[in-house]
């Protein structure tokens, strides 16, 4: 079985009505009943079997694949969240008809809706259905890294190897006191289980023993000296993509790394949609809970796989988390960072047990959770300022966190500003024609010149762009002068003029200007190319505006110009694939020399692997609450005009 | 089916070996493999049926009928924990034979026998058995309230009202800086159930609430107003007996009060039986644990029901307990308890939530558990000495709290002495022949003159003797010469000169001398009535000597004169019902005016109490780890000299 194309082919609006008369003639619209069907059984509830899982669910006839899938656990890729808006939860009926939707008809071609493919989130079984769901990309392309700072080693974990006196008549001190009096540099209490432990450790230890304090809390004792062996896991919880690394924490040392998609994907690729299903449903925010723990467990249970660590050793793990994954992964309601005027329940997350995250460690291992700045600049951003040491490094800095929701942070060492603008889906190739995630087969580099160059991830066939291919070739466009400062494309004979080469390149596919970036053969219909439409520039103009509304309004607030920047650090998986010349070309960042703008990675992931590393970093993470001050664009009455004077690309 | 009298009739040595002889003849040992059987069905295993609760269990064949009643929590009274002394463990098999065994013959008549009696923990199961097991004596009379004192009402949990400002763009404090900012005077945190909890309320609410905080934690907020309504409970966790009090936070009264047996019974009578359980069998501990939460959940249930208070509106609850019970409860091994050198895990108890106990009130409330002083003078000794001021009152007074472990404390609140005495099981009514708990049928009182005049708790037909029943006959038999001073009957021609009246009680049961309280008609024969033997004398002796050994080596470490003490409190349930003229005149006590001995009651009780109504009595309980010095007597080269001096009566 072969999936189609995930999000290069799309069907444009002009066609749809034209197919969907033919497609009612074929019977694909409004099937016979008894075609290709299994009855359901009369019992008010119809069956869905889902493959190659082969599982089976009884729901009532009228729930949507998606829906029946989601409820049931079984990832469909979605970054709407199930709103028939991304065209990203494409499945196969592979018996049971589901007639064909106006918003398949634009999803799919021909042969693939005859082929039974549907959009899973408007495809309602009305009779048993089985179904086959494409495998979940659960390993997009990721920063796993980014720019750290080198930091003190002083974790909140340390162990302590203790030889101690047996208790006799005269000297009755208690297990505790007997052990707390030997580590006397410390003012240790003790937890319940390490205090179910300790009696019997001890004198089967014959009294020496490792004591493991994390703070000042003694949560284990073990037998002889095991202070080579102590271990942490941070976490980069994202939207998108989360990322694990375990620490050696007598070295200091990553000893292995693991990401994966968030488990909450099926929910919505951005906090909005994932917020939106807890207020539509009332049982998500638990599985919003559950998916985002489940993501966390197999992380951790993967690298100390791979580290040969036992589970056990590790006794601390940290996170760095936007406000909304920070709140779903506690189980607090995260309705209130949604909408206006966007509240967070707390600023700092309450200190809870790893076990609490469903993290299966230590289990008296407590997870360190970044403090919030602001609804839309959380504990990933936190993260993100004490990696860079935008609170310490004397320069201008603006640093800059692409995606979604786009965090700025401008700081000099001594005044630090942040604020949030919302950038919307494009950039991780929502709401455009051919856009999709930085997976296998997606156009991240564009190059045109005398033709265009393409660099592929995995090198492969073309499927279709992500978010820095899109910036790319946006770039590239307004600079060989086929899209105008306005972000139209240009009339066919300025292009001949402009790019005599490439030039027949922009054509039309239904009523919309497009400039085909691929295509299988010089004979195949437009539409079935890699593509960038009139209306995607569109939308890359709203994002990046969006995004140089935000730093320009901060730049003001602080009282310089744009080219007092002396340093731009794109953030985040998005911002570390982006080409710096590109961002400067299209107004993304300010117009600064090229060096100035550097890639930073993932310096979510950087700041939580400080804060175990050292409890001086987590107190300076503490300290950046007071240190901060945000500034709410949306509060702002000069946001609109600033805007507009950004929709423009810079000439 | 009626029980037999549940301690009062035993048989005498003597006759247990031509008895087994008789039963041997009437089929009763080695009884043929048909009479009265069901075949076990050759699976290895055989069916034991309790009634009247109607549960089978099936155990390999061989097992006792205690072990196999106790692994399935049917509870058997038993103060020995099943190992063949107490004689407690009465019950009747309906069908399946069990061969009498010798402790039998010496536990049952020969009708009893006849009717299926048997000591469960020697009756093992060798074919199907249905087993009529008597109810346990749940409600023991049990002193619930003690001696205490008055406190400020300040407790740990507070309630606040508060009206708040709704968000706004340019107000975009967290909820919960909105909170904490109207309630300023207090640095609180918040847990994460409160978190939880926290936008839905203050939205559904329109931002009127009540903030429910114990100590600075912030456990929950309540949609308006509830600041009338604010609960606790404090436990007293006996060894033997469990007293619940629910108290109104906002007016220090107690609400309700319920006192049941310790769950942990069928496990032994008393602490060391109990900690050998745990050492016998790795299961024991979780048994133990899930037993002494049971008994708190039971209380808790009760006190709540009867207050008409809802479980969620009790915030916090106070516990006293000895180490032992402490430990258990808390799941802690209580081994190094049991055995020299009598080490505690921790003195000070890790906070932790009522739920930990088992108790199930609001999620968010946390248990205060007592201190310990040692491993013999546990919490339940710190509350008592808080509840009676012992740390404040400038008296010299001597604190004792009578039991199978003797706590006491001297003190002139400058100084403050503790020991322990291991007083031995006499005081509740073990290893004296016609010994009972203090439950109905119970001789409780005994004055001796013309006649025996009885006190019998129920005002029932006498059963056995308790505690204080065994001070005031050997107090009384003393006094009137039918005891001398070395603890010995006198002889029958004194007995008539000193008491003629009383002197034909003086009898021989077998080869023992014993006295003769209660004889159900003037032919009976003397083994059916209750008495007193000569080796009950003997136990008491011991356990008297052992108590006053302690406080007499208290005093002489204090540098005072037994007659110096100004005031004796006799604590605890037993230490209530015990004739402070009794207690003098068999030098339980040291030979004072009989208005310097006072009953304290449930002072374990009265601490707790206080600890649920007041922060500042809290701090006190802690601070008296400090000040109150504990002295071993296990360590003591002249243990043995003083207890042999003690042994005797005061003359």
């Amino acid at each position: 079985m072969t999936d189609p194309e995930p999000s290069g082919v799309r069907m444009p609006d002009s066609t749809v009505e034209a197919d969907l008369a033919g497609y009612r003639r074929e019977g694909l619209i409004d099937p016979p009943a008894t075609r290709d069907t299994e009855p359901h059984d009369g019992s008010g509830r119809v069956e869905m079997t889902f493959l190659p899982a082969e599982r089976s669910v009884r729901v009532p006839p009228g729930v949507t694949v998606f829906d029946g899938a989601s409820w049931n656990g079984i990832a469909i890729d979605s970054t709407c969240g199930g709103h028939g808006t991304c065209k990203k939860c494409k499945v196969q009926i592979l018996s049971g008809a589901v007639p064909v939707g106006r918003l398949d008809a634009r999803a799919f071609t021909p042969d693939q809706l005859r082929d039974g493919w549907r959009l899973a989130c408007i495809a309602q079984a009305t009779q048993n259905l089985r179904v086959h769901v494409p495998p979940l990309v659960t390993r997009p392309k990721a920063a796993t890294v980014g720019v750290g700072r080198q930091v003190i080693l002083r974790p909140a974990v340390q162990k302590r190897y203790v030889e101690l006196d047996e208790p006799t008549l005269s000297d009755q001190r208690t297990d505790l006191a007997r052990l707390t009096d030997a580590i006397d540099d410390l003012e240790l209490q003790a937890d319940l289980h390490a205090l179910r432990r300790l009696p019997k450790v001890l004198r089967e230890a014959d009294y020496k023993v490792t004591a493991v304090v994390v703070d000042e809390m003694l949560i284990d004792v073990e037998a002889g000296d095991t202070t080579a062996r102590q271990f942490g896991i941070a976490f980069d919880l994202g939207t998108t993509t989360v990322v694990a690394t375990l620490l050696d924490l007598t070295t200091g040392t990553p000893v292995a790394v693991r990401s994966m998609l968030n488990r909450q994907q099926p929910f919505g690729g951005d906090v909005i949609t994932r917020i939106s299903a807890t207020m539509m449903d009332p049982t998500a925010l638990d599985r919003l809970g559950t998916a985002a723990h489940e993501t966390l467990a197999e992380l951790s249970a993967e690298v100390c796989a791979e580290g040969e660590v036992d589970p056990a050793e590790v006794y601390e793990i940290a996170l760095a988390g936007n406000a909304t994954m920070t709140a779903l992964a506690l189980g607090i309601d995260p309705e209130p960072l949604g909408v206006a005027p966007f509240v967070m329940t707390c600023a700092t997350p309450p200190v809870v047990l790893a076990s609490a995250l469903g993290v299966s460690v230590h289990p008296g291992a407590r997870a360190a959770l970044f403090p919030a700045l602001g609804a839309y600049v959380g504990g990933d951003i936190v993260a993100g300022i004490l990696a860079t040491g935008m609170d310490r490094d004397k320069r201008l800095r603006l640093f800059i966190d692409v995606g979604t929701n786009c965090e700025i942070v401008l700081g000099d060492g001594e005044r630090i500003l942040s604020t949030a603008a919302p950038a919307g889906p494009a950039f991780e190739g929502g709401a455009i024609r051919c856009g999709m995630r930085a997976a296998e087969g997606a156009i991240e580099v564009v190059k045109l010149g005398e033709d265009v160059e393409l660099g592929v991830i995995g090198d492969t066939t073309p499927m279709g762009i992500c978010g820095s291919g899109l910036v790319d070739v946006v770039a590239e466009l307004v600079k060989i002068g086929l899209v105008d400062g306005t972000g139209r494309f240009v009339q066919d004979n300025e292009a001949k003029a402009a790019a005599p080469a490439l030039a027949d390149r922009l054509t039309m596919i239904g009523k919309e200007r497009v400039f085909v970036l691929y295509r299988p053969d010089p004979t195949a219909d437009p539409a079935d190319s890699v593509y960038l439409s009139q209306r995607d520039i569109r939308e890359l103009q709203f994002a990046k505006a969006a995004i140089a509304t935000g730093w320009s309004l901060l730049l003001e607030e602080f009282g310089v110009e744009p080219r007092d920047v002396q340093q731009v650090l794109l953030a985040g998986s998005f911002g570390s694939y982006l080409s710096p010349a590109a961002a400067v070309r299209i107004g993304l960042v300010p117009r600064l020399p090229v060096l100035r703008i550097v890639s930073a990675g993932n310096v979510a992931g950087e700041g939580a692997k400080m804060a175990l590393l050292s409890l001086r970093e987590r107190a300076g993470a503490a300290a950046l609450l007071e240190e901060v001050r945000y500034v709410e664009l949306s509060d702002r009455s000069d946001f609109n005009d600033k805007f507009v004077d950004q929709l423009s690309f810079p000439t």
